[in-house]
């Protein structure tokens, strides 16, 4: 659940919906911010609908999140669209600075999808989900005829209890804070976008899905009080995260781009392809905003945890220039980053 | 969420996934008893999947739903595929004896589809939640591509507060306790049916697709001590719902077919297309068991709601036939009432 993420500021004019609108970048929010939240948000009684969903009951804050998962193909090095469904909606609790407790799983099956393309989604939905220490605790099941979907779709949503020690909030970031991501950027979209066949291309590259919870629980664990913000940098990447945070905070965002762990892979096929590693899905990093002085303490508790071995800081909070990302190359030069406009990389997930 | 109701039993052994398997009879349970179910509860770590799925969260017990929408056509006469995507998950939540807090609403929308299209839909959700006074909170979007998709699927989950006074489990049923519906069956299924123009008839019939948890807040207000057992009969209808029950409490339900209440023009449309309204998927119904001595005042309870008028007791509870539902006609004659078998009407939600 990445998108209903702010008030609504203007109506969306397009007259029909384009791929671009499911691409997480700059279509996507007129799209949300212009119709959904605001037809939606008849039933919301004033509050503001926020990126995650938090419900207090008694003494527990609860942290509710949902995902659709169209990826194609279904199954691509590193994972699968079971995979990722477990995975995705674990990781949007746990940026949420919650623990997961239980998913359900909804599949839109296409009529003639054989079974064993089913069956072994499920079965990667359940070893996914015994990885993640999660529970599956029920779903739906619907069948639509031959042609009117793509052979699978899953909905997965998930319930987490927020983490008592967690204050995240793009009002709590200030300037001098650093930027930490968890691993190397990219893999997953350019994972997929192989794996389509579409473009001349080896690579030895694996999609990154995994489960981020044991980042956020090290670094709840490790620098708690200084944890200012967390995201899984999903559709759209790094940039149209650092982007969301930039405008939400209304600083700036200082990227060093050559900090920015990107495999030579991930980095080879970009250039190939004019696209650029920060626009790039992922599905099994984190992007944590920590204060200045716990960072390094901060990144030494992530490298700790397995997989964690290449997080890096790559950049610093400035009070400005306002609500920019901003990336600093190797040899000085200074670019905006923007957010992801159009879908390069349609239905990576 | 109706469909992960039980342990497994055997392997499915279909090749390929078929319309029937998503009608919500015999076919959906046995994909999901012998395909879904045992590969995802690898991650259930020996709890048995149940019918609504119960989390406790330090003194809350929570209720938590999912489903998804995929009916056609997406506009009918007394609603909408969003109206339905509301309602439908609130009524698990108030069938499973919660009361329901907050959804979340995940869209899959075909490349091409109508601005106007999405926005309507959009609205009727927003408009149905503020009926069923329960907040969207957020969700998530998704586009594929022209082609892959039928226009729009919508997929809601829900966590509602369970009510401390309800005790509500198929082990709870006893032989003489009543079986009460809240009004009349068949409208949804018979009113989607004729909106696909396939059959050449007219008549004046609206979808009940409405919020049942006033009926359920009756109840509880009024004998939940003797409240047994809650369900809102959708795909496969009473007979299917009743089916479950009877399978899993091990009793006999007995129906007295002519106190079912079935409009004339659903009677009429079942029997012109060698249908039974028992078999017809509901949206704005409730079956609840009672205690035999708390039948009528639950009964008056019901009608006392708006839009209960027409409630009635249809049945009883006995001890033999054991997993098994019966219908006896006005003149006498008693027939065994199945699940649904195959998918007489596909995509009905």
């Amino acid at each position: 659940m990445t998108l209903l993420a702010a008030a609504p500021t203007t109506r969306f004019a397009d007259r029909q919906i384009d791929m671009a609108h499911g691409a997480g970048g700059k279509a996507s929010r007129r799209l949300v911010e212009g119709l959904i939240v605001p037809a939606l948000m008849a039933a919301s009684v004033g509050d503001p609908l926020s990126d995650a969903a938090y419900v207090t009951l008694g003494d527990t804050r609860l942290a509710f999140t949902t995902d659709s998962f169209v990826v194609r193909p279904l199954r691509f090095a590193g994972g699968s669209i079971g995979d990722l469904a477990v995975n995705g909606t674990v990781n949007d609790l746990a940026a949420g600075g919650a623990v997961p407790i239980a998913l359900l799983c909804s599949v839109i099956v296409e009529a003639g999808t054989p079974t064993d393309i089913l069956n072994a989604e499920m079965e990667a939905m359940g070893a996914a989900a015994d990885r993640a220490r999660v529970r599956i605790v029920g779903g739906d099941t619907k069948v639509v005829e031959h042609g009117k979907a793509d052979g699978l779709y899953i909905t997965t949503s998930g319930i987490g209890r927020v983490d008592p020690r967690a204050a995240l909030s793009p009002a709590s970031v200030r300037p001098g804070d650093r930027i930490i991501v968890t691993g190397p950027i990219g893999d997953h979209g350019i994972t997929v976008l192989l794996a389509r066949g579409d473009i001349d291309l080896a690579a030895d590259l694996r999609s990154d899905t995994r489960s981020v919870y044991p980042f956020a629980a090290a670094l709840l664990d490790e620098v708690a009080a200084d944890l200012r913000w967390m995201r899984d940098p999903t559709r759209g990447g790094l940039a149209t995260s650092l982007n969301e945070l930039a405008r939400d905070c209304g600083l700036s965002m200082v990227l060093d781009e050559e900090r920015v762990p990107v495999r030579d892979e991930v980095r080879g096929a970009c250039e190939l392809l004019g696209l650029d590693p920060l626009h790039i899905a992922n599905e099994g990093q984190l992007i944590a905003v920590v204060a200045g002085g716990s960072a390094d303490r901060a990144l030494e508790s992530l490298r700790r945890v397995p997989g964690g071995e290449s997080a890096a800081i790559v950049g610093r909070v400035e009070a400005a220039p306002a609500r920019t990302v901003l990336a600093v190359a190797a040899y000085g030069g200074t670019r905006v980053v923007d957010m992801l406009v159009g879908d390069p990389l349609p239905r990576i997930c």
